[in-house]
This record gives C-alpha cells, structure tokens and sequence, in this order.
C-alpha cells in the first residue's frame, strides 16, 4: 500500500493521481494534499479522501477551506495549512511514503526538495523541479538512495526502455516531440503566429504555458534538460525526434545497435500508475488500440524554426543558472506572448538576451535556485519592457493591434 | 570468454556468428563446428578457427575435409566426425558453454536437444527446434535452468522487450511481419504466384524455403508457435502486425497498457550478439539511423489472403504431433512449389490436408518426433501426387507446362 502526498492536487496530474487511486483502493492510499487556491476543488478531494493534511497556497483560500470541512464535520479531522511551510509539511508528512510533486512552476520546488531529502520516493511531473534544481534534488536522491520516477510521458518512457540495459549501455536516449502546431508552417510566417494559433496543440490538452512551449519547442527543450538530469546523460547522448502521433513516447538507444522504444495512449494515467505501482506493472484498461496501428511519422526537429531547442541544448551544457534563466525567461516571455505584449518569435529572443547575461554559475541551494530565478525573471522582464517602449517610440499604434 | 560450438556453420547464421567472434576476439571463440557438405567453406573455417572438432554431414564429405587438413599440417589437430552422432559431438563438446543452433530442417534436433541436456547456453536460430520439438527442448532448458536465447530477430526482440516487466505481467506479445511480397496482392491473382515473384522479398534476403514461407506468411506461423513455447503463452495472448519496413522487430504489450518495442537495422549479426553476449550489450557498430527514420506502416493481417498464418495457430492449439506436421507439410509443399509441382495456393491447402490427418498426440521424445515428422511428409507428398495425377488425367497437358 502507497501513502500518497499529492503536490498539485487539483491540477491534471493531481486528478489523474486521484482517479488512479480510486481504481486501484488496495494499491494506494492519500495521505495528504496541497493545492493552490481552487478551494471548491481541494474540498471535495478533502471530503472524499479524509487526507491528514490538506494545504492550500493562500492564508484565505486555507480559512474558506477549513470553513467549509467544518460544516461538514471534518474541521477537526484535517489538518489546514498554507503557503510554503504548508507544501513542505504535506510533503515531508512522515506517514507519507510516496510524493507526487506536481505543482507547475517553482512553487514546488523547496516541498520537493525536501520530501527528497525526508526519504520519499518522488514521482516528479514538474518540470521546474528537473530543470532549475535538478542536479540538487538529483544528488540528494542518490544519498538517500531513493528512486525519483518520471511522471510525465518521455521520461517515463524512458525509465521503462532503460530497463532493457544496464545504464553504461546506453548510446543515446531518444525524446520524441510532436512538433507542435507549427511543423509544417513555413519560417517566414512564425512572426505572425497568433496565440490562439499556438494554443492550438495537435495531440496532447494541456495547460497554456506548456501548450505555447510546445509549440517553440521548448517544452522539448526543457524535457532534454531532465533527461540529462534525470539519468545522468551528457545533452550530446540526448537526441530529439519528431513524431507527430506521439504514439511511441521516447526511446533508448543501446551500445549494441538495438533500441527500444515506449508505445502507450496518450493519458498521463499510465505514467502516473507505472510510478505508483513500480517494480511491478499492474493490470490497467489504459489499453493500445494496436490491430488499429497504421502509421508513424518521424523527421528531425528543424533548429531554424524552432531555436529554444538549441537554447536548452546550450543552457544545459553550461548547466546550473542558465538552465534556471531558461525556465525563468520563458515563463515570463510566454506569459508576455499571451498578453499579447510580444509576438511569437520574440520568445526565444527574449530567452537567449536572457541567458547571455546570465553568469554560469551553480546553485548550492534551493534558496540560490529561487535568487537566480528572480533574478532571470527580473531581466526577462525588463527586456520585454524596453522592447516594448521601442516599439511604442517607433510606432505609436502599438505592434500588436 | 564464450567458447562457441556452431551448429550450421557454413550457413548464413554461422558466418554471421563468425564475423561476431572474428569482431570481438576478447569475448568469444570457436570450440567446434558442424555443418553439411560444403566442404571448402568448412575448410577454411577450421584453417582459421581451430576448432576442436569439425562435423559434415556425410562421411564423404567429412574425408574430404580430413584430407585438406592434412595438407595444412592439421590433420592431427582436429577431430573430424560426421553425421548425425558428429553433431551431437560438436554440440555437447565438454569445452563449449554456449551452443548455436543453425542448422536448417529436423536434422540439428537431436543436437540441439542433446546439447541443451547437456547443460549448454543455447541460442536456437533453427525454426524447426521450437516449431517441432520445443515442448522437449523448453521443457529440458527449465531443467536445467539454462536460457534459451533466441537468435532470429522477432524473438530475440522480444526478449529484449521482456526486460521491461515480469513474465507474468505480459499482456500480448506482439510479432511484427513484413507482409511479404504479397502484401498488396489481390486475392484472386494468388493461384498465378510464380517461383520468381514469390522468392522477391521485399526486406530480408534469405534462403529459398524460408523466403517463400514470408509469402505464405507461414514463418510467421512458425514464429507465433516458437513466441508460444519460448515464452510459455497461449496463441491467443500472440498477435501478429504486419509493419512492411521490418524495424520494429517485435513489441511487447505489458498488462498496465504499455507496449514495448526493438527496433534496429536488419542484420542478423545484432541477435546473434546480443545472444551472445546476454545478459550484458557490447559496444557495436549496427547502427540504425534513427534521425533518418521517417514512416512506419502497420496493418493487421489477411487471414484471408495467409491462410497459412490460421493454420499456425491451429496446431499450435491443438500442439505436439500438429505443429511437427505443420512443419513437415510446409517443407514438402514448398518443394513442390519450388519444382513447379505445385501452385501457391496449393501450399496451406496442402498443409490443411496434412493437418486434418493429423492425430493430436504430443511426442515424448526426439525419436518420436522425427518418426511424426516423416510420417506427415509421407502425407504430404501422396497428397501432391494424388492431385498431380488428378491434374494430369484432368489436363494431360500438366498444369504447370
């Protein structure tokens, strides 16, 4: 039996986390929960689970929460928190034997970091965790000798081909990209993509700023960098290919010739249950239609079109703050693109000004990791600013009317 | 270091195996060989390996060999044996500890079975050991607690496939099959076949009988019964994709909803490696081009135009005695159909015939099985005869003029 502490509760990887644990009642359990501010939300998962501790982001959103549990007899039964602290108090409840870190951003990452060092084993579907701290959380890992399993389709599909080899056996891991919406748009036209064009994603319903960063790419970008992390490979032994179905979700190369690849539906049910129940798989219907397999398509991912590949591929060999200033310039940047504020091919611009200024240095702590972050969010954001007042002084009618 | 006997070595799977133990000389070498009657290749073979003892398959042949030797001033140093008491020799060679199985039809049985008795890692290339005798062989392997590995390129993925989970979390195993020449043929064009359109493979190039056995699809029928007692499942969790560009060697669906796949170049020297080699993988230079990969096409297959494939698993249901006739009834039909004696859809008919006189008795042992074996190609010839004479009093013409 999995004690669960659910980082992320009301999001898609939290719900889906959920819904395994409903199908699967003698496989795993929840222990706690930490949400953000949907409060309705994060009580009808409170109701439904009895979690020790439920945490939400805000002081008020925790009141309203603990306000309503009282109304159903569960005010005294469930511990309220909120904020930081109550993240890492969800995280590191010592009745807790598994995590799922999956708050979006670097909110997560101080509740991960620690639910690591308290000895978790960690299921880690946010991103930020992997790219800005990951060779923190990565060590710390090893020392406690504790697995970190990926929650999130490539690399799981990577843990599982990894099975076929020992690790000095790898040549190569293979991530596959759909290509996002604009694959087959030619280069000229990229300056004049809309954002409901970029929200537009082939294969996968996601949130927005990971929709907008799958379709510059840097989503891809991002997952090279936990791939290094995650299973300790050099960027050069990591390679991406395009694959618009996303039916074959990553795959190992091996030093003998022989790859192997990862095929499954696309539902994050079935990384989450790979994590939740590993060494073993258990009996799921998350079936593969495969008498109805027809065709794959591959091609190479094109650098020209998409240059936040190549800004990742960079950033991680530089390591540390760039990476941290990649994750940090982006966000800001996509929120900049949503808003309208920059246009589409302004966001890898932004994020190499971004990373050019940034010194390669390597953060000694999660409180480093938050500093750098500011810090890159900070630049990227004048950066936008002066671009702006530019193009204000240029044209005063505004770029984006 | 593995000390190698080579059931076969004049054959394809022999030089390949050699051109392994030739490329890495720190892992394998050569105990002993045995082959048929090509006398010059086995010559040069023992001039360059020193085995310890060479076997022909006739006496005649093996006087040959004796003689060339003794030219060289290695007439002394290696035994020369022949038959098939000198396979059995070569195979169960006390100095040997990892047996290859590649000699063609029923006449590496014995030698197979006696060198897996005989405590040997055996890797089988030889179809007809599982496809006839693989209950016995399987059953002695587990004995013995020795591997059987397989060295041909669908099982041997899914072996590899296997490493993703436990034997007991298999959901389906999944063959893949180029489809053959006839993928595209229309039904009704079937009975005209030629030899010639029949031996063009489209992806391997391979002997005549198991060239048109692709055709047929009935090597995939082979395949599924040797999937079948290799991995102790039942026919019904085998399933069989056709994918025309053979690099997906053969995948592996595990009971959570994920499937695993090997994909790699179609050389044979990367199975016979990795058996080798197993568990660990060595560094080769059987690159695939994975950046050049770009289409991948699956569909199921027509049992309609394949009836063969049905009769596969057929047999395999029923088990034992059926699958040796399926085997023998194969060979002799497709002989036929080499000769000109018999049309290509006279293949599975003949087959079906043979099958239906078929008693569902399970051998006991290796004599048992080649007596079943000599039994159903009696059947199969009367039957090619009987409707020979019916075609020629029909059409004195002959039908196949």
């Amino acid at each position: 039996m999995k004690r669960i502490a659910i980082l992320g509760s009301t999001g898609s990887i939290g719900k889906s986390t959920l819904k395994i644990v409903e199908a699967f009642p003698d496989r795993c359990s929840v222990a706690t929960l930490a949400a953000g501010i949907n409060v309705e939300l994060a009580f009808e998962q409170a109701r439904r689970w009895h979690p020790k501790i439920v945490s939400l982001a805000s002081e008020e959103a925790a009141d309203r929460l603990h306000d309503k549990l009282k109304k159903v007899g569960l005010g005294h039964a469930i511990d309220i928190a909120h904020g930081s602290p109550g993240t890492v108090k969800v995280a590191t409840y010592p009745d807790a034997d598994f995590v799922v870190s999956a708050i979006v951003g670097v909110a997560g990452l101080e509740a991960t970091y620690e639910a690591v060092k308290a000895g978790k084993t960690v299921g880690v579907a946010n991103k930020e965790c992997l790219v800005t701290a990951g060779d923190l959380i990565v060590a710390e890992a090893h020392k406690q000798a504790k697995p970190l399993l990926p929650i999130d389709s490539e690399h799981n599909a990577i843990h599982q081909c990894l099975r076929g080899g020992r690790r000095d056996e790898v040549h190569r891991i293979w991530l596959t990209a759909s290509g996002g919406p604009f694959l087959h748009t030619p280069r000229p036209q990229f300056a004049n993509i809309t954002v409901e064009q970029a929200l537009n994603h082939p294969t996968w319903k996601m949130g927005k700023r990971i929709t907008i960063d799958s379709a510059t790419l840097m989503n891809k970008g991002f997952e090279v960098i936990e791939a290094c992390r995650l299973f300790d490979m050099p960027a050069s032994q990591v390679g991406v290919l395009v694959h618009p179905q996303s039916t074959i979700h990553s795959m190992v190369e091996f030093v003998d010739g022989s790859l192997l690849a990862q095929l499954s539906v696309t539902d994050m049910q079935l990384p989450i249950l790979y994590a939740l129940t590993y060494p073993e798989r258990i009996q799921s219907d998350l079936r593969f239609p495969v008498s109805e397999l027809r065709q794959l398509d591959f091609s190479p991912p094109d650098n020209e079109k998409f240059p936040c590949l190549r800004l990742a591929y960079e950033a991680v060999e530089a390591g540390g703050a760039k990476t941290i200033a990649l994750n940090a310039a982006d966000e800001v940047a996509v929120a900049a693109f949503l808003d309208g504020a920059i246009g589409f091919d302004d966001i890898p611009a932004t994020i190499e000004s971004v990373l050019r200024e940034t010194p390669a240095l390597k953060p000694e702590s999660i409180d480093q990791v938050l500093d750098m972050d500011a810090d890159a969010r900070r630049r990227a954001r004048y950066l936008i600013q002066e671009a702006g007042s530019a193009t204000d002084r240029a044209h005063p009618a505004g770029r984006h009317k």
